[in-house]
């Protein structure tokens, strides 16, 4: 095997050190049961970032960032104009979230970069690991912001102006960016891409529950998201009869109830992870319920028509209340390249690590890079299929497994 | 009829001033629509006790604080050491809540102490009218803390003890309210008392919909509050399938519609005024939601069963998550004193006003005098029955009636 491949870099991918950066980067943002609060571009980010900058610089790569507040490590090619291999994930987090998400992505990045260096071979294309800029979309509103940046899925100037809930913008944030790294080279915003390939944990069960180590993303579910806000009228708890109440809470309950069977089918993902309640008191019925609305499903055309069917559901359940919905986000479902699939199949097999294809339930920065270059998406497996969460889990050796994979496709795309 | 009651201070009423003293008062803690956000001890409700003050030293009338924070305005009687007659209500509000509940019952009685002076006769009994602390219990739990202290329901350190969503105590606040007013007499907690009598805005519809002018409240209807806790466990909205999830929001969703139908029956009075949800986020699997349950019925075997039931509703529906419950409050039903309600009813009467003999929904400082000495509420209508809204509204006539009726039967007992 190894004659079709003289060069395998993921050989000298360090499984030690990368378990102990995971651990070093947790620390950025720590909460106190052991997952991270690390909103995008905050101190605890920034200061998560600088690490990565430190590790980045250590390993001999070349740091940037961009004006959409992304940051580059390069590892130089022997033709260096040539389209770089880009790989990456982000540092932020969900509230009280998992310490692996993105950030395993990103530590496996640095890894099988340092790896290829290591092997003294020096790559054709460059090789360029990316932190993207609000990966979650917590802070600000949607996700991959950075990414669709990059890629001009957004134009710049929409996505420094995007604020998040206290009325700061993107643009503000990234002052304070700015100011924590005075010393790293300032690129422009967009390159040409050769291929795209990031490693993920799974954040479902299938690989665990399969006793598959790699998983190989062929496709993306796409995802329907809204926000309903249905409203009523506030009145004492004890004096308004109920059969004269505008309760907005109770409406929504029977919107939810009401989704929730609609939404039953096994192929269709539904989540309300967001509710809030106004005025929020015991003793006063609600005259404002608000609610997050996620539904994914593989299927473009059929995620279509169950987005447009919450529009109905709500007008037939909000009783004396009226309710308005705002489309927050809407991905189609895509398909990842080929020829990518079969680079992580082939690399995997050679490592003799089990695989197993698989569509990705939630959303990557990966998406943004469909329609621009070949693209791909790895996955590890994660515990009991959690994620996004404090109890969020991967081990070692599937952290090692990812790393050597990733790091073996991005040489052999650099040669190409 | 002005035989059997030679001196009618309700002729001295004054109406205009009265409605006036309404609009000042609601610029504290104004909200933009209209209502007030006055939380207990607060910066704007001290201000508003301050207001208060000013205008009982203007009407002549003794001003002193007690430990627990409660406020008295004292006309002084013929025979100054007997029991007084007390009446009262409060100055804090519910979070956005109206510009009438507490407040117009404080001013009512205010205009009534005022106009029973500018009789020139002196009562037998001192008057003295009570801005209790925390009538709402939105900052502090549970409502009506000063008057339970006043009359020994709860022992002052824990009233003292009792602590806010921040952490603050009561004992705390209190050193704010003390340092704004270093000018006013302090008493010892309590002091035996002849009779109570406060007045309010009904909060419910009834009123206005029989077109009565004054509530004459034979009852209370008891209540029970719980805080009921649902836990499951975080997960990534995409890629946990939806039957291996153990999503809070959902579980407190099946619960709440369960409730709505055993609690069906036009008797009974239930109200989820709160619910929060962690971590709140869209992309994001509940792992804990938390809501609050109101019951009220007027029967308290009836409403004991109510509440008891809603472990066996939660027991049921939980699903795969756990939940816990917190007996935050239990108030039995009550019945206010017959010869208060003879009272108010003759005084109305003799003042040619409408009457109607209701229950109160809500609660009221007058609770807590019940077992203590005869105790009664008098409503006037409230528009629409919408009241803990900044929709709250009554009108200048109908706030001019309570008081005429309330100066009425102040200056009766007082002279018994």
């Amino acid at each position: 095997m190894r004659l079709k491949h003289p060069l395998s870099p993921s050989i000298d991918v360090n499984g030690a050190r990368l378990w102990r950066r995971l651990g070093d980067l947790a620390r950025h943002g720590a909460t106190p049961d052991g997952g991270v609060h690390r909103l995008a571009l905050s101190r605890s980010e920034i200061a998560a970032r600088r690490q990565l900058v430190a590790w980045g610089l250590d390993a001999g790569l070349t740091v940037s960032s961009d004006p959409a507040g992304n940051l580059f490590l390069r590892l130089a090619g022997s033709q260096n104009d040539a389209e770089p291999v880009l790989t990456g994930s982000y540092l932020d987090s969900q509230p009280d979230g998992g310490r692996y998400s993105g950030s395993y992505g990103m530590l496996a990045a640095l890894e099988a970069l340092a790896a290829i260096a290591a092997t003294g071979a020096t790559p054709r294309r460059p090789i360029v690991a990316a932190a993207w800029m609000n990966g979650e979309g917590v802070r600000f509103r949607p996700g991959y912001l950075g990414s669709a940046a990059f890629t001009g899925q957004l134009p710049l100037s929409q996505v420094l102006e995007t604020r998040d809930r206290n009325g700061a913008r993107v643009a503000d944030a990234l002052e304070g960016w700015r100011a924590a790294t005075p010393d790293i080279q300032r690129i422009a915003l967009g390159f040409a891409v050769a291929a795209y390939l990031e490693v993920h944990l799974e954040q479902g069960p299938e690989l665990e529950d399969r006793q598959r180590q790699i998983g190989v993303v062929s496709a993306m579910q796409g995802v329907r998201r809204y926000l309903v806000r249905v409203e009523g009228e506030a009145a004492h708890a004890g004096g308004m009869p109920r059969g004269r109440r505008r309760d907005a809470l109770s409406a929504a309950v029977r919107i939810i109830a009401a989704l929730e069977t609609l939404y039953a089918a096994p192929d269709v993902t539904f989540t309300v992870g967001q509710l809030s309640v106004e005025p929020n008191a015991p003793s006063v019925v609600p005259h404002t319920a608000t609610f997050s609305v996620d539904v994914r499903h593989g299927d473009t055309t059929v995620l279509a028509r169950l987005g447009d069917a919450i529009r109905l559901v709500c007008e037939s359940k909000k009783g004396p209340c009226s309710f308005s919905m705002l489309d927050v986000a809407a991905t189609p479902s895509v398909a990842f390249h080929p020829h990518i699939q079969a680079a992580c199949q082939n690399a995997a097999q050679r490592l003799n690590l089990s695989t197993l294809a698989l569509v990705s339930q939630g959303g990557h920065d990966a998406q943004n890079f469909v329609g621009v270059c070949p693209s791909g998406i790895l996955f590890i497996p994660c515990h009991r299929g959690i994620s996004h969460s404090a109890a969020e889990r991967i081990d070692a050796d599937s952290a090692l497994n990812g790393a050597r994979v990733l790091a073996e496709v991005l040489w052999e795309l650099s040669t190409k």
